[in-house]
């Protein structure tokens, strides 16, 4: 319920009017901030500077097992890489793959080899009549663009507080073996920062589903914890336990990198999966690559060393996440937002803030940002084919302007999202 | 015609009798040598050791357009890598995408990107009854082993000293729209180390064939010239111009990378084409990924500069590999197998020598000297479905031993050939 639907049309009026005036005074002063995508700061980036010393003209090159990591080779990655990635995504490093520095191309990859080879014996997605994709919505618009992609139908499912809702997905994929996949963030969602429950780990793990049924889970902020004490951060139960336990032993994928952890351009991503599913993925690989960057994985490996090492850095990167995030929290409970019919996230770690204005609300207030230089993510993109059946769903990414940025594109977002709470209680009048 | 066959049976036996007195001598040495991959050598990726230090802790990190290189984006490359690869590929920086560090990958994926998407337009290849390829042969395993994975039908068309046979080719491509595509190591081909005539190019570039026919252009050695003369340089057609001077714009995809002149496994990887396939390409690796290792760009564009810091750099790895291939030859000459029915190539460039035994020793000499410690390429490797249906073709790959081993190495190759030479004469009298 919005404080605006207990105005007099007249006070809606004249309230809109002032609103307006306040906009023409931000707009004069001429704005180029952006709120656009969950990029890294300078300052975060700056943590990982000494990695780019580890290995140099002086140092050797060789890895653990003598490997020359300048020289072709390698598939699965070099063992130190293997065994500090394997502690990011929880797992055996013999199950694991590093593979590149994107996680993003690792998924769309996979897809496109079970598109085009079918998973270990079922029928290749291209050969079927129909392809479908549970897609908890609000999610990540390049998981659906992956999807887009390859032409399969997604089916939005509501992500709650605990994970996406098992009740429809379990009903969605019992009855349907065209249900080929799910698109999962499973901690920290991207983008209302929400964890799964032990509960809906289970229910995904255990629930009938076609054979060729694959969940990809990518736990891209694994670590990204806001807060240091251990209390103060959310727990996700392993997704290979779980599907173990459930007899689905090769339903899962895994993904991760470090794009957040150290560079978003030259990091290392990550694929885990059970021991059948790594070794096709390495019989397929090897017809495309003789290796990926050693060099590169040696770098991550002598400077995070491993998990221990990763979870040293990442209370550096919460030290200078954490207020940006508290900036945000601040910014939209001053603003008197919660009494006009808008509801936002406060998550506990990961890169954004889901908000949610009134039910066609989303676009317009996007674009007063960008009118009042303001970039924030396209409204809608939360949503398969970038279409938010209610036009209320933003993402908000605090990490990348510095904080005095951060607070001034704040104090304008505020402003649009009541020009656009008023407009649209207006319009409703009319 | 060998020597062997003008010898009387029984001085054969006794001349086998005393090459296996020899073969057991060189076995009981336990040697362990191995030619078996277009390796460099430690020496030669020394010579880029360097670059490690140009980007570290205290250097910038942005691009020339004031891009951080350490964060997300710039999905076709920072400009002066673009431009670097430019040079490589003798092309505009425009037409050119950084892609990864492994030009298979991208040949991969671009077969992938037709195999379920088509050409611009035209039908998905996965679509298709039917799909063939032309692998000039002895030819690259790894690119046979693409068609394989897709399951295309490969058809083997001599290599000659100018390039693949134009006259079957033309006449294959004319009559049969289900041949998609072609196999070209156009400079200092894989395993020959022949080039490609203008005429050739021309023909490939202008003949009649399917509307999605593609020149796979694997232009990897296109700057590794063994001699620093350019009289003694090969010299190769572009196949851009070609192309568009016979109206066929589109027809060809080049691949190059930095492999064999920075770091074997962490280089820079590049693909060109026209205006229309690199927009098609662009738009289709944007729902893979959000940008390549820009820091390793940096790198690569701060260290070689240009098309001529490649070149500089490119006399100090043929003076590393020159003594190699000249031991090779010396081997081979003095070896007496001219004298056997055997005959090899002596390129100008790139990184092996094509040897072609009597029919039906290949297999053969390579397990004779895996017995004896030395480790070549797989015989039949050079071609489709590794079946070389004369058993005659071993790749020989002189650059990753050091030159006393290659030297070794080699003399226990031409006594497993003597011994294989024999062998195959006395069978054909049974």
């Amino acid at each position: 319920m919005s404080k605006y639907s207990s105005m007099s049309t007249y006070m809606l009026k004249s309230e809109l009017e002032r609103l307006n005036m306040e906009f023409e005074t931000v707009k004069s002063q001429s704005y180029a901030l952006n709120m656009a995508r969950g990029k890294p700061s300078g300052q975060q980036l700056d943590l990982s500077m000494p990695m780019l010393d580890i290995v140099n003209s002086k140092s050797d090159f060789y890895s653990e097992g003598g490997i020359d990591c300048r020289n072709y080779g390698e598939l699965s990655g070099i063992p130190e890489a293997k065994t500090l990635m394997a502690d990011l995504v929880d797992d055996d490093p013999d199950n694991v793959i590093v593979y590149g520095s994107s996680s993003l191309a690792i998924m769309y990859d996979t897809v496109a080899r079970l598109w085009i080879f079918g998973a270990r014996g079922y029928t290749p997605w291209s050969q079927l009549p129909s392809v479908k994709w549970i897609c908890p919505v609000p999610g990540y618009d390049r998981h659906f663009g992956i999807c887009d992609t390859f032409g399969i139908e997604m089916i939005p499912v509501p992500l709650r507080e605990d994970g996406p809702d098992m009740d429809v997905i379990e009903e969605l994929c019992a009855n349907d073996d065209s249900i080929k996949g799910i698109w999962c963030v499973p901690k920290y969602s991207n983008p209302t920062g929400i964890t799964y429950s032990d509960e809906v780990v289970d229910r995904l793990a255990g629930m009938k589903a076609a054979g060729d049924f694959r969940i990809f889970w990518d736990n891209a902020y694994a670590v990204h914890h806001l807060y240091d004490n251990p209390e103060d951060q959310d727990q996700l139960k392993g997704i290979a336990d779980a599907c173990i336990a459930a007899g689905n032993p090769d339903r899962y994928y895994k993904f991760a990198s470090t794009s957040k952890i150290t560079f978003s351009g030259a990091g290392l991503a990550v694929y885990a999966s059970s021991p059948a599913n790594v070794s096709e993925m390495l019989k397929r690989i090897s017809a495309r690559t003789i290796g990926y960057d050693k060099l590169n994985q040696l770098r991550h490996a002598r400077f995070l060393v491993n998990g221990e090492g990763i979870a040293e850095i990442m209370k550096d990167h919460a030290a200078i996440l954490r207020p940006r995030f508290e900036a945000v929290q601040k910014a939209l409970n001053k603003g008197g937002l919660a009494d006009c019919g808008c509801t936002w996230t406060n998550p506990r770690g990961g890169y954004f803030v889901s908000f949610d204005g009134p039910k066609g609300t989303a676009k317009r207030i996007v674009s007063l940002c960008k009118e009042a230089g303001v970039i924030l993510t396209k409204a809608g993109a939360t949503w398969p084919h970038g279409e938010d059946p209610n036009d209320s769903n933003i993402r908000i990414a605090p990490s990348f302007p510095p904080l005095g940025e951060l607070k001034a594109a704040m104090k304008i977002f505020v402003l649009c999202a009541h020009i656009a709470c008023v407009e649209v209680e207006l319009a409703g009048r009319e």
